[in-house]
């Protein structure tokens, strides 16, 4: 089956979804290309300003409007701890659509308080992921709501992949574009809007260490079995596994290189771009610098670099650096 | 005489500095507007972002390429241990010019390495303001330097009056604009220019507890003796007197009414920033939420209010929350 992800899917839930998100602005910073040096020029999309916090917001805003046009939606439910169970709850809120979030039992304070000030309600649950899939299924099914998975779900792709539209209006010439893969959602939607595009631009996963994409594309298939969390202090990408509604999009649309980094490298770069671009963000915004940081001296051939500064959801009182 | 500052004179000095300086973006966020209450809108003009991560950029840019079109600059000097020391080195390199800062043996190594970083020789004095003028002036004297003020100049303050120009354009709306005032360099130029362009709108000052900029208003004329600094963590706008050529500008331009603030509500309102609207700044740059915070029962009557993050130079692993 033909993956239903494509250029016009994305340009139509840019429609359906742009009066009620924010235009994010792209900044620069001097000092920063002063780092990395060779005369590179690094472009960072901040998406940490989005509503809600980070670019969840766009995915879960169209999956609900789409939904909504082919039919009434009783109500939207998920599972997750983190930015995509905040943006659902405020993207349900928004449209005036019941929410129920599925957290685990060991989920931080702050964060299950900002999903249900956002007027969702919370279900607790064991902390296993298999807890976490489960119970937000048997509630979907006692209660008829739809169940929007965090990536793994073409709507939810089609939202994301507006911020490349985005990006290519604010830099129409980019050489490449690092972006963080957790469950590949983001990227998903990215890479494909990327190739169909201006597919001269070169797309890379940046991931922690540990989740190695690059052993899947080498197979050609998927390698993970469990549905674990890397033990990564970049929160939001420590889904193991790249999902399967994504992976095959990632196999078509991004380059085979797959850079990798660790938590020291991460910590890092996230305390260079608060210092140096004056944005507050959280470590798995700073992946994709660490990256360009780390591996320079291969990606000689690309002098405009553009980076997605996913979001900007960090305790500041717990700070990595 | 009359003053040279008019909204003429800011708009000469846009299109003298523009393509040298960000556009820095206006940033909004509902949950900072959910805590004011009330209905009110908050729109903040980042000049955290900009160049050398204050607004200084652009007073010291405008005095110097006006310098240059009235004649050769044999080069330029100043006595600053903070942002507008950064701002002239940046400027002056970015023109070709020789630059001089002069700073007190007790500045924080990072700051002088900072200016030093842009190219500027530095001059060490003794930490009074009494020597950083004096040292200043003498150098001034012996090399023919042209000796730029902080703030006490006509040049700088239509540079950084072009801050309203920008803030006009992107939210023409307004009904009042709070903004930080040390020396009164910034408040000087914006209120000029927001009171020839739409005088509806009203300016207030905000300070630091301590500097009464009130009784000054209340007694017609500059109550400030001594060149001293006030005890605050706000260090951007710690210079106790308002300058001779600004405080005119305030009398006219400015709201009679004056918001005090403290160091507490200082802190506190740089974590909601930082927290909510993604951004990092300077203590300085908090002053103004402080107040609207503080103040908020006593300004029914405006709704869409803003304010000017004035800087980002903030070490963060010296937070004051």
């Amino acid at each position: 089956m033909a993956s239903p992800l494509t250029r016009n899917a994305i340009e139509e839930a840019y429609s359906r979804i742009f009066k009620l998100i924010h235009r994010t602005p792209v900044l620069t910073s001097t000092s920063i290309d002063g780092i990395i040096g060779s005369g590179k020029q690094l472009f960072f999309k901040c998406e940490n300003f989005q509503k809600t916090g980070s670019f969840k917001s766009r995915g879960a805003l169209n999956a609900i409007l789409k939904a909504k046009e082919h039919g009434e939606v009783k109500g939207v439910i998920t599972q997750s701890s983190g930015n995509h169970g905040q943006a659902l709850a405020w993207a349900a809120n928004k449209i005036g659509v019941p929410c129920i979030v599925v957290v685990p039992i060991n989920a931080p304070i702050p964060k299950v308080e900002a999903i249900a000030a956002y007027g969702a309600q919370i279900e607790r649950c064991e902390a296993t992921m298999t807890a976490r899939l489960e119970t937000c299924e048997r509630i979907a099914n006692e209660t008829g709501y739809l169940s929007i998975d965090p990536h793994n779900d073409y709507d939810v792709m089609e939202g994301q992949g507006t911020i490349a539209k985005e990006f290519l209006e604010q830099v129409p010439d980019l050489d490449a574009l690092f972006i963080a893969v957790g469950g590949g959602g983001m990227i998903g939607g990215i890479s494909k809007y990327i190739s169909e595009v201006n597919p001269k631009i070169k797309v890379f996963c940046v991931e922690p260490e540990g989740k190695e994409i690059q052993k899947s594309f080498e197979a050609g298939k998927r390698l993970w079995e469990s549905g674990a969390l890397l033990n990564t202090i970049a929160d939001g990408v420590r889904v193991l596994r790249v999902g399967d509604k994504c992976f095959p999009v990632l196999q078509e649309c991004c380059q085979k290189r797959v850079f990798s980094v660790n938590d020291e490298e991460i910590s890092k770069a996230m305390f260079i771009t608060m210092q140096r671009l004056k944005v507050v963000i959280e470590p798995s915004a700073a992946v994709c610098l660490a990256a360009v940081l780390k591996y320079r001296d291969e990606l000689k051939e690309f002098q405009k670099i553009g980076i997605v500064l996913c979001g900007g959801n960090v305790d500041l009182n717990k700070m990595p650096f």
